[in-house]
């Protein structure tokens, strides 16, 4: 196995405010480079960590959602998901953040694992969690200007939609695919 | 199935830039509800498309990169990857790419997916393709500042390393499931 040098820590020396929008802040960090010395700016959007929910109904389909999304100008169809306060476990996030957004409700939340949304300049984590038994048990409580379409899919059809681009959301296939591997391990362990 | 109405476009009343950063711009978008005719404001941190480079030897290696990240202040596994130019095509930048970040060349790229980084207030979108026959064909050429460890992981490993979390960046992870799912879509199929 091709291994080199670990690349080492750089050395933060300051950090400034630059930008405030609604969701994110952005940050630049001066740092020194272990290498020559020499200080290089990163600037880095920052916002908050997020939780992603796998809901599995008793049918054994996933509580999916579709929105609109302004960036991309298109439907996408992804798993409820939501930024969480200070301070929140993921695993107290879910429940909510799969309420509010489907109106389903199921078991105590299991983390499964967390990705990073995009390391080059951004700080978030997407944790992902495991709701099992599933239930529709009320009505959405959405926020203004949220719409969400609640569409339920076969767990046997989602690897399917993700090879075939109709599921294409980063973190919600990356959670997808933490949710799937683990239990490979698992079975292969 | 449950399924309910997909939710309908939203028209773009108007846009303006509010911010700009080395990688990235800011722009906000005023847009009107289909449902009550409201106009709410949207921030959307805009930045090139990329490209993630699935690089596999004759051995059945992947090719990733360790490289510390600044926001995250550690050191991450990942497939290489950077942004492309204006009108580029995704075959066509990840040769360069791979070679830059890495040394090592291949097979002509093959586009096998693209996921969106972040639906939810990004438009940037990351391809996927898969480079074979990959070996060593020279230095790495690096920009200034930059410093990867190339580290050559097994494909069968890969799996177990996500679901562990040792390789968590959303867009990698995303990349590598529309790698083999599709495999396993086209074996199923």
């Amino acid at each position: 196995m091709v291994k080199e040098r670990r690349p080492r820590p750089w050395q933060v020396m300051r950090e400034e405010q630059k930008g405030e929008f609604d969701i994110f802040t952005v940050r630049s960090m001066h740092a020194r480079s272990p290498e020559d010395g020499s200080v290089h700016e990163f600037n880095v959007a920052c916002a908050p960590d997020g939780v992603a929910v796998i809901a599995v109904t008793p049918g054994d389909q996933l509580v999916m959602v579709e929105q609109w999304r302004h960036p991309l100008q298109r439907v996408t169809l992804e798993l409820p998901a939501g930024t969480m306060d200070e301070g929140e476990r993921p695993e107290d996030a879910g429940t909510p953040e799969l309420r509010e957004e489907t109106g389903y409700e199921g078991s105590e939340p299991e983390w499964i694992g967390a990705a990073a949304l995009n390391p080059s300049w951004q700080n978030t984590r997407v944790h992902a969690v495991v709701v099992r038994g599933v239930r529709r048990a009320g009505e959405k409580e959405l926020d203004e200007g949220e719409e969400t379409g609640v569409r339920c899919v076969p767990v046997a059809d989602v690897k399917r939609m993700v090879a075939g681009g109709e599921i294409d959301s980063a973190t919600t296939v990356a959670a997808l695919a933490a949710f799937f591997w683990r239990r490979e391990a698992e079975l292969d362990g």
